[in-house]
């Protein structure tokens, strides 16, 4: 008999890997891993728990990947719904920073996604947003798992003047938090149109000497391409390309208007592709190629963007929304069926991420990041099929216990790890003042 | 001082008619009705409510309605995923009800669909199925209001055996329960490719005598209209026009594919459209041109249809995906808004049911259907305009209470006028029994 610090009996394990549903199996994690996924007689046999939870009702499956979000960005929530995306960002967005963006911003607009996000089972994403190392407070305070995509832009914000400054603050923020096991980085230079070729070269060589991926905004709206091709005279990825950044360190998020040339392109470097459905639609910036994609081979992961233009962090939602949409586009309801787009949502984040070893999917050594997810209640029933109701059926609501490293972070819906009311008073904070600086700032 | 039933102080009222929200407002209502929706003041000066509820966090708001729906079907939730209309209905639904059709199943059924409705803040459905004698049973059990399309097809089921089998025994229903005040009915032929000339003109006379509405399937898959102008010479939806069936009573379900002069004749006859979105791409049936529809003037509303092809009954979901896929499908950011979403949701599903007078918006003499929506969640924070946060951030899990003509049946989450446990039992005996039909009913 092994003593093991916890072991959990489901209703259903859905590991992911490999796909489909386990009944009568249990979860055994000791000091923040998982040991090993075994027939409860087994699990009886060889392990003394210290905790053991029975799920009677609940699916246990890996935590949720959030791809890509601006995590900060939830406290400008449903202030500006209902324009594209250059307006978006133009008239209503960058103003907001501009007026608002600082790093107790940063902090609070963080831990209320954070929250938000591991409430809803989502137990790792990857953030793009400005001052890191306030972000980085917030995701430790909260326990969450986080990469910290450290901007690049070539104009000046509250956070950095030119390329360089943000290069030299983002590192700076790594360089005090590396150390943290749950905190992970990435180089994140906005977009091809808005950082230039001297930028993106420094940008390549940091990542080269700090082995860290490169995450951008690629083709998310159809004037990308023409506007690259009259100021570069080359289309945006193979522009990146012939500076050097694509690899299987490059994350290109949204891809909403990829071509065949560009699937070959992003296959032949084994680049990863970020789907980001609610956003893509909301701003009307069309609808990526997932079916294709997949079938390409290409790792797909879902995002949701930030809480300004999705406007929930509920990766549950996301992962639908790509099934029903791939299945929509292609005209083929067999596209991308539950088992694909619930791995889209865990382990194919892992992978964009750098980060299939340790998370993704339970796995025995993998980190014990794992959520329960109740499918005892009426609108569940019946159930034929867990895998199927996880992705066509499950809000976010169903998920009672989430786990980050083994560490207990939600138990039966309750954030352990944060106060929500002074979290609550927080938000409430930078609605005023974002209220009193404009007569109309909702819209 | 006038004495009442019940004031409702929420955060919000947002009535849906006026557009927009309205804080410090009192709803008042008596006997079932509305009664005043009037600032705090006003109500505190004019009115003596028996009961009395503060709703501090809460949205206020008729309640949704879900203008499509197989209700009994929920008991075929998830038994049939990644496939396309034709063989989801040929190779899976008509052989699962071919062998389970009853009118236990239907009573069974449409409770459970009932009970996930009513907790999620829909107080009135517009259902098509077999055996409307057992579906009424269970609407009246459960206190929902709704609208019973009484099935017609021209081949046989275990319900009946040809047009006039339907005919009588949908009829005989009608005349069963038509004086209970929440049950309406309409005539409910399939689609145009499975009833015939004799059979709809027989349904076109029905519809004028008893004055009752006509909703049928119409142009939910790209190769219905090539099928109908090769089979009859004309498109489906002038087929039905010259039969009779076009008029502001005719309700057409989908119309995904609808073309210009298709939108002309909608206008021409002031008929109504069910936009089912989710259920549109789960079987890759396409897009429905809403935004065009809605610019045109056509009443829109939403509908789920039946959890076999969703797999939720969630009006909340449906109209999120209809502002969001309208956005992406008509290339404007600014097509649907939150306010036309949630019109969509409640006034035009109420319109298309021809109960616009009693239901659909908060207006005084209207029937007293409203919920209540608490927005007061972290993941609601912070809120800049309460519509906005109904359609792009709310879950149907932030409905806490429901009444429908003033009955409270969703009371602080709670199903007042249900046994779910018993109801769960009946979920659990129906699973059972088609699992132990098919060895792979699931697939």
């Amino acid at each position: 008999m092994q003593t093991v610090d916890l072991r959990l009996d489901p209703r259903w394990v859905v590991p992911v890997v490999p796909r489909g549903a386990l009944a009568a199996h249990s979860v055994i994690i000791d000091a923040g891993r998982i040991v090993a996924v075994v027939p409860v007689a087994e699990a009886d046999r060889d392990y003394d728990a210290t905790e053991h939870l029975r799920l009677a009702t609940h699916a246990l499956m890996p935590g949720l990947v959030n791809a890509h979000t601006h995590a900060a960005m939830s406290l400008l929530r449903g202030s500006a719904d209902d324009v594209a995306l250059a307006p978006w960002l133009q008239d209503h967005i960058w103003p907001l920073e501009k007026a608002f963006l600082s790093p107790e911003f940063v902090h609070d607009g963080t831990l209320l996604a954070a929250a938000e996000m591991l409430a809803g089972g989502v137990t790792c994403c990857n953030d793009q947003y400005f001052f890191p190392d306030a972000a980085a407070r917030a995701y430790q305070a909260s326990g969450m798992r986080a990469m910290l995509g450290l901007a690049v832009l070539d104009f000046p914000t509250a956070y950095a003047v030119n390329a360089d400054g943000y290069l030299q603050s983002g590192l700076a923020a790594r360089d005090k938090w590396k150390h943290e096991p749950l905190l992970s980085f990435s180089l994140a230079p906005h977009a091809p149109y808005t950082v230039g070729d001297a930028s993106w070269k420094k940008i390549v060589v940091y990542a080269r000497q700090l082995d860290l991926p490169i995450q951008t905004h690629l083709l998310e709206t159809r004037d990308e391409r023409s506007r690259s091709e009259s100021e570069f005279g080359i289309d945006p990825l193979r522009r990146l390309h012939s500076l050097g950044v694509t690899g299987p360190g490059f994350i290109a998020v949204h891809g909403t208007h990829l071509e065949a040339t560009d699937i070959e392109l992003l296959v032949a470097h084994a680049c990863h592709i970020v789907h980001c459905p609610t956003s893509n639609l909301k701003l009307a910036s069309g609808i990526a190629p997932v079916t294709e994609l997949v079938r390409r081979g290409v790792n797909v992961a879902v995002g949701t963007d930030g809480a300004a233009s999705n406007n929930r962090l509920d990766v549950f939602g996301e992962a639908r929304l790509a099934a029903l949409l791939a299945k929509g586009a292609s005209g083929d309801a067999g596209a991308i069926p539950a088992a694909t787009a619930l791995q889209m949502a865990t382990l194919n984040g892992a992978r964009a991420l750098g980060l299939e070893r340790d998370i993704g999917s339970l796995e025995p050594d993998k980190q014990a990041d794992v959520i329960a997810v109740d499918l005892g209640a009426l609108a569940h029933a019946p159930c034929y099929d867990p895998v199927s109701h996880l992705v066509h059926v499950t809000g976010r609501d169903q998920v009672t216990d989430v786990w980050v490293a083994g560490r207990r972070i939600v138990a039966e819906r309750r954030l352990t790890s944060i106060d929500t009311d002074e979290l609550a008073s927080r938000a409430r904070f930078w609605q005023d003042r974002l209220q009193s600086q404009q007569t109309s700032p909702a819209k």
